[in-house]
């Protein structure tokens, strides 16, 4: 885990898996960025379909190593034949619902105001172009889906973009076995990956390096965050930076089904142990109503396995000493190296307001903190203290009078508003929202998962009084390409 | 100009004008977003047809004291009553263009995806929402179109945003007056207007606002942007910061046309003595042509009136004292108290090359920097090393082999690319992107006048498993309010 060398360590065992890797040194990451440099213009200027042949073509040669990939990535990681085999699923299938988002040409958002000569308006053409070269850090927690070629490289590609990854080091075997299986359908220089803290920083610092795409903690995303606003030439980073994802259940919802809703909170919680953004991480339940009970005698009962990393168990153990609220349940850790055991800590809402900041950071792992409202009041102004979050859910049965209050005070806060479910389980379709408020996301407006993920990585360039055959084919007046348009003639005039 | 008062300076007089403003205390100004916070709720709730009608009836208003208004915003400003007149129209046709565009729906980005219960995936739906209440900076230039109700504040009221503006100090007499004409037709709270630049502070910390709009200069503005980033809970900065707006012209162009060039060239150059943010500050000619020439014979008989303020004006004299270029031509100052004379530098392409930096500054006022060319390639060596800006010009007969390749480097490098046009003159279209990488804009991705710049304000939330009536109305089976929608099947398949 030193910058001379990676190596990821089996969390069952506690043992080094496969050989040392070398970090990435600062000239080797510069060369990584000149050969994503001098692919820029190739890959934006190719077809979609041709982007779109190589994403799928990844995904077919992913999807035909999936025994290896899984294997190799369940000794890093721990997650599971199961989880992994799934999550690789899920990354292939990514790839190729955003080679099919291309190729609808949707995410140009190419727009038409016809020139009228008479008033001086000229004829404008808009439409979004590739950013450029992009940098991914890889998250830990989904060594696939959010890693090499996972969400914010498939959609960067997609985009026209070329990517250099800045792998985690919790798998870089997984990192090395995917980037192979992945450059042989790429043009050289479109797909790099470097190892290391201080290749990162290099990545982040290069001037050619056009925007950042981050899925980790609070603190290293804010310092990159910070990074990037700071260079001479700032960037965008989109962050995800971690998120509490708070459950209410009102009372009505709590009297009818109180078993159930302490069941599939912590099967959400645990699920992973508890290692998923979308982890719920407080729950607000009625002082009355027994879930509280049952939620601490199902974590009595439970047994955790082993997390991602030993910094991810150490940081779990030091949040669990530390935390402000007492526990009030626990379970037990497995025998693998780095389990814990599952906590559960219970307080009133009014002590909840008075120390909101001390309840709302994310514990990563199998920890929960469970509020008690004794009135509707009590819980309005415990949710008027939430931070930003990734989703929100809310358990009701629609006979309360505050629904609708907690519905908005709720959604002013989140990303994804989820009724009666569980937040854990992210679809990946067009509808999805993946981001949310500070700190969920750097940038609430953008979203990691879903075909939207796409536009973090284009802009808008306007075309003035160009001829027809000069033009872009997405604006040309015949639209060869069939591209989905909206043209007018100006909604205002004027040109002062 | 002082923070316990603040008054214009009639730019042709010198002398003040109107009575002494005292400058907004931080109370005051935490007053007027207790007020905008007060007013989220009902006005982002509010129908479109609502709001619109609201950006209609301000717009009418406006209209309805057009002479009041240019007169008074022409002593302050002394921008003549020909251009505020226009301005003017501009500022209302911009009102009832974001009318429209709230209308038709479009600005919600609503998506559907499908549930699939046998896979496990829900209903999931998406829509755009306000993002809460806006800070927006007025700009000293534009005393209607980018100041209180200018092109910031119209798109964010129209989003469901309420605004508070920090008024221009050169023109403070005009933003009270808009300020009556606007707020009578709003409800209260949604607009507010504070003076002074510690005001514009409390404004942008104020941890109830949720974005910044600015047009202004490159040390403002990045020193704002760093006040928005390093807040406890950073907020969106969307700043101009100013720009170059590159103009080439090539060989063919040069030689049919080098008189209509050299005429249309200083046209825009002094037109509003050069005080407009898309101003062509520098242009690339042939060596062998007779543009520069040309030109400076026009500049040396030209005369500039005044500029807005005594800073704008020191800052002019201090940039041409300081200039790493030669002066190669001047014109007359007119005898207004705050006028300075045209000035057109002449430097080779390999000059530009050895200090880039020192000569892509914008220079607010009447000034511009000609470079001349010898070949394609020194041509081509000098365009890679100019800084992000809102427009790149080019004048081509379609002759030259290197038209594409050129074309290609100032797209790189601008959000508007017009061919055989000049820069100033920005229509209010739906295809308009004005806004450009950095440092013309601090977010390339976004634009300041056109439709699209309703998305700086707006975020987008996802529904999970809502059941039909307790959707927006916007995001149900039936769409009941006909907005545009994508609707369709998981693209891909997941729930990991």
């Amino acid at each position: 885990l030193t910058d001379y060398g990676i190596r990821a360590i089996d969390p069952r065992s506690g043992n080094p898996v496969g050989e040392l890797l070398p970090a990435t040194s600062e000239s080797e990451v510069r060369t990584l960025v000149d050969a994503a440099v001098q692919a820029e213009g190739p890959w934006a200027s190719a077809t979609a379909q041709h982007r779109a042949e190589a994403l799928r073509n990844i995904a077919d040669a992913i999807d035909g190593a999936a025994s290896a990939v899984v294997s190799l990535a369940d000794r890093e990681t721990a997650l599971g034949e199961e989880r992994l085999t799934s999550e690789l699923a899920r990354t292939t299938n990514q790839l190729r619902m955003f080679a099919a988002e291309i190729e609808s040409g949707e995410y140009l958002g190419a727009s038409i105001t016809l020139a009228a000569p008479e008033r001086g308006i000229p004829d404008l053409r808009r439409m979004n172009i590739a950013r450029g070269s992009i940098g991914v850090f890889a998250a830990s927690n989904f060594p696939l889906a959010f890693s090499v070629i996972g969400g914010d490289t498939a959609s960067a590609l997609a985009a026209g973009c070329p990517v250099v990854v800045k792998a985690h080091e919790n798998h870089p075997g997984t990192s090395q076995l995917v980037l192979a299986l992945a450059e042989a359908h790429l043009p050289h220089g479109t797909l790099g990956l470097c190892h290391g803290r201080e290749a990162g920083l290099n990545l982040v610092d290069d001037p050619r390096i056009k925007a950042v795409g981050f899925t980790g903690s609070f603190q290293g995303g804010r310092a990159l965050a910070a990074r990037c606003a700071s260079r001479p030439v700032p960037i965008p980073f989109f962050g995800e930076l971690g998120s509490i994802n708070p459950v209410v259940i009102l009372p009505d919802a709590a009297r009818t089904r109180a078993n159930t809703i302490a069941d599939g909170f912590t099967n959400s919680l645990l699920m992973g142990n508890g290692q998923f953004c979308t982890k719920p991480g407080l729950m607000f339940v009625p002082e009355s109503s027994d879930i509280h009970a049952e939620v601490a005698r199902i974590i009595a009962r439970s047994e955790s396995g082993t997390l991602l990393t030993p910094r991810i168990r150490d940081a779990y153990r030091t949040a669990s000493r530390e935390h402000a609220a007492p526990l009030s349940a626990h379970g037990r850790a497995s025998a693998e190296a780095l389990a814990v055991r599952p906590e559960i800590r219970t307080i009133t809402a009014a002590e909840f307001c008075a120390n909101a900041a001390a309840y709302t950071h994310e514990q990563f792992g199998p920890a929960a903190i469970l509020v008690t409202y004794e009135s509707d009041q009590s819980l309005i102004a415990a949710l008027r203290l939430l931070p930003g979050a990734l989703t929100a859910t809310l358990h009701s049965d629609h006979s309360e009078p505050i629904e609708q209050t907690v519905t908005a005070a709720l959604r002013a806060r989140v990303g994804r508003l989820i009724l009666n479910g569980w937040p854990t389980g992210v679809a990946v379709g067009l509808a999805q929202q993946h981001g949310g408020p500070f700190p969920a996301s750097t940038d609430e407006t953008t979203t990691s998962v879903g075909a939207s993920a796409l536009m973090r990585w284009v802009r808008p360039v306007a075309y003035q009084g160009w001829p027809d055959n000069l033009l872009p084919l997405e604006l040309r007046a015949a639209n060869p390409l069939n591209v989905p348009r909206r043209t007018e003639g100006l909604l205002a005039t004027d040109s002062t």
